[in-house]
């Protein structure tokens, strides 16, 4: 066994075992199976195969997804992104992120819990070249880290995920679409909907907004995933995991953050109706869908994802 | 489904849906529930009574509650605060706390991992007009801990949960009381109830001490709490997750701190008790204990919670 | 039960309780049953009932170990430590280092998610006299990083614990041996262990590589240990967990920092096995492994490690 040699019990495989070998470079193309059925309509089972397609290349190519995030979420987002095949890496220290983000796939940022010492890291992150993804947690708890979002929100995230206040306070702050009024606090679905795609729209970035249903759009197109259980809800930072994991996804494939965003929400809340089958409460819930997260199959996640395009 | 969204998956659900809408005001007067008995003789069944109201409070009420606390209790603290109905909210940034902090329902307080760079917030937190409550993990680790823990309970928390070695410590540097002798490392019990009282009196708040029975008092009144298993003391960060829930039971209604902090620990330790039943070692009975704390209902809490008032 | 109050639910047991009493000294002599055996044939039956002493050990005496760990890892070590018996304490403020380190019966320092602010408590715990431990992750990810842990590797470790990556990349660093000839991606296991005794000999410490057969050696010997099974990999920080344990076991008995290396991966490993015939995944493998961890009996220790020394 001595050739056979593999790095047991590690955070971070350094230097990267393959696939990380190409970790300075770009993910080479999509593989055949990502661009199957391209030109065809996009039916839910054309989604079903779209999610697999994307699922079995993050356990193929294992992106390597460096994570600044809250100190809450680090457990379960760094075990989400190891159940799906990802490489989760938590590294913050700003004299790192020159020499390491670069050979990253994909970067997530996550203001859970910020400070004024870890923005700078956010900052270099974000602005070191690689596909990211932004989750605003409480993003109006305060000015100071509404601010922070605003700042991050500069500088071009593939993807934002939030729920539908945090989505809401960023667009009245950044839109400058004169056609969006504000928030209600009744969260109307279709305003959310309007602010989410007017925050694309300025922004630049792909916008997806979780709830019972999540809807995702780059300002035109809004693409529906209707998989998950309420009580995913009680399970603390469950929406910074499946932030996390719509970085791997957007790592694995960054040619489609619309679908890559979609394809891992729906992913996570399959994982979850899954988990939920066997959950006596949130605690084994959230045991239960990290280990359906990492046993999931083509069959169980091409008839299970219910992912459509809103007319 | 659409005027259903809901938040999934998030840390922080912001701005506060109901009933955070009025989480400028402190919450309202009791409810009537937990007004009832009021003048009743304080038998078991009245105190089960009275802790089936407050968690009912909890979850009707989701208080809001900021976490400054040590980094390896975040996960388990904020779990068991969901898991209970309360909304965690883990921010210790100094520039956040004037604008968020006056917004909670209650604060709490941790020095577990504690730094220098923390210990402003924390002061800041505790002087923000919030009811709050302090977990004085190690205070006498070091002179600098033991000194932060006098200073910030000069900020009058409403309750301090700690062992009986760290009450000991506490009452020991703080006790202005000629009766109290100091400490014997025999943790003679009548002994830790004396430094409880005189602590309770010396700083104007409810004293909790841990341990296989539970004494709460408030430098008159002591109530023992005896709910619990022997094995929750080898899961990690058990006691910080209870004094966040004793946060959160005070935030839900502060009329009456000690009854609180009797019923959370009581509670807590009902939950580790069902727990139990199918746990295997100590990480299935983290499990189940946050399942159990979820799933409590009316006949289970009424009839389990042990709580006595000491003549 | 007034006499019996013991200290529920804390991160910290403090001041210490027996066998804490004695923290200010070096933990005694080793007891009989560590000494069993001295003279004979190290065959796989005596490194069972090492094993099996030293974990009693770690049980009996409960080694204060102090953890400078990553952010991610907190979690899972502090659980894991609680679980075989030990005490861990996560403290990084440098103020408290002068006084709380001395006490300790080991160090634990792990640069996971290192930074500027915590990497001078590092050094101080590293240099305040008691066994230490350290687990180098990812020492290659950045040029601070490899830095940082080159002048930790000069503060003498009792054991580094890294994986084969880590390994090459520390002794391409810091080896002077003329026959050491670098890294070869393809990660040889013949080179590897050139690597893994180059670097114990040239830092004067024990050096362990983790991976499907852990090697363990102090640049002479060189010790296999072939217990685990691959899915422990797909858990976050169980690395970092069982570089945890290995201080513990150096607590416990700082006499034969080898055998304790040896005896804490193969013990850790064996959890895992057990862990195994329950799990449906890495979440649940998580779970029974510490549960087992906790469980561990004579018989099942003695007959299940495997560890060899290599001729």
């Amino acid at each position: 066994c001595t050739r056979h040699l593999y790095p047991l019990l590690t955070l971070l495989r350094w230097p990267p075992t393959p696939p990380h070998n190409q970790v300075n470079l770009p993910p080479p193309n999509p593989p055949r199976s990502l661009a199957v059925g391209m030109g065809e309509e996009r039916t839910e089972a054309w989604w079903g195969r779209r999610a697999w397609a994307l699922l079995s290349a993050v356990r193929a190519r294992a992106p390597l997804v460096q994570c600044i995030t809250n100190l809450v979420s680090m457990d379960i987002a760094a075990n989400a992104l190891t159940a799906a095949g990802a490489s989760p890496a938590m590294l913050h220290c700003i004299r790192e992120i020159p020499d390491f983000t670069p050979r990253c796939h994909a970067v997530y940022i996550n203001v859970g819990t910020l400070s004024e010492d870890w923005l700078p890291s956010m900052r270099a992150a974000a602005s070191a070249g690689r596909p990211w993804v932004l989750d605003p947690v409480a993003a109006a708890a305060s000015q100071f880290r509404m601010e922070a979002c605003l700042e991050l929100l500069a500088l071009r995230p593939a993807v934002v995920r939030g729920n539908a206040s945090e989505i809401l306070a960023l667009a009245a702050r950044s839109d400058s679409s004169p056609t969006f009024k504000g928030v209600d606090s009744s969260h109307d679905s279709g305003e959310v909907l309007q602010a989410a795609k007017a925050l694309a729209r300025s922004s630049g970035t792909v916008v997806a907004v979780s709830g019972a249903v999540d809807f995702i759009t780059d300002g035109e197109q809004v693409i529906s995933a209707s998989n998950g259980v309420a009580m995913m809800q009680k399970i603390t930072a469950t929406g910074c995991a499946v932030t996390a994991l719509i970085a791997a996804f957007v790592g694995a494939d960054p040619s489609d953050a619309l679908a890559a965003a979609a394809c891992a929400l729906a992913i996570f809340g399959l994982a979850g109706e899954i988990g939920m089958e066997s959950a006596k409460g949130p605690a084994s819930l959230r045991m239960h869908l990290i280990d359906a997260l990492y046993g999931l199959d083509e069959q169980t996640v091409t008839s299970g994802v219910k992912i459509a395009l809103l007319p």
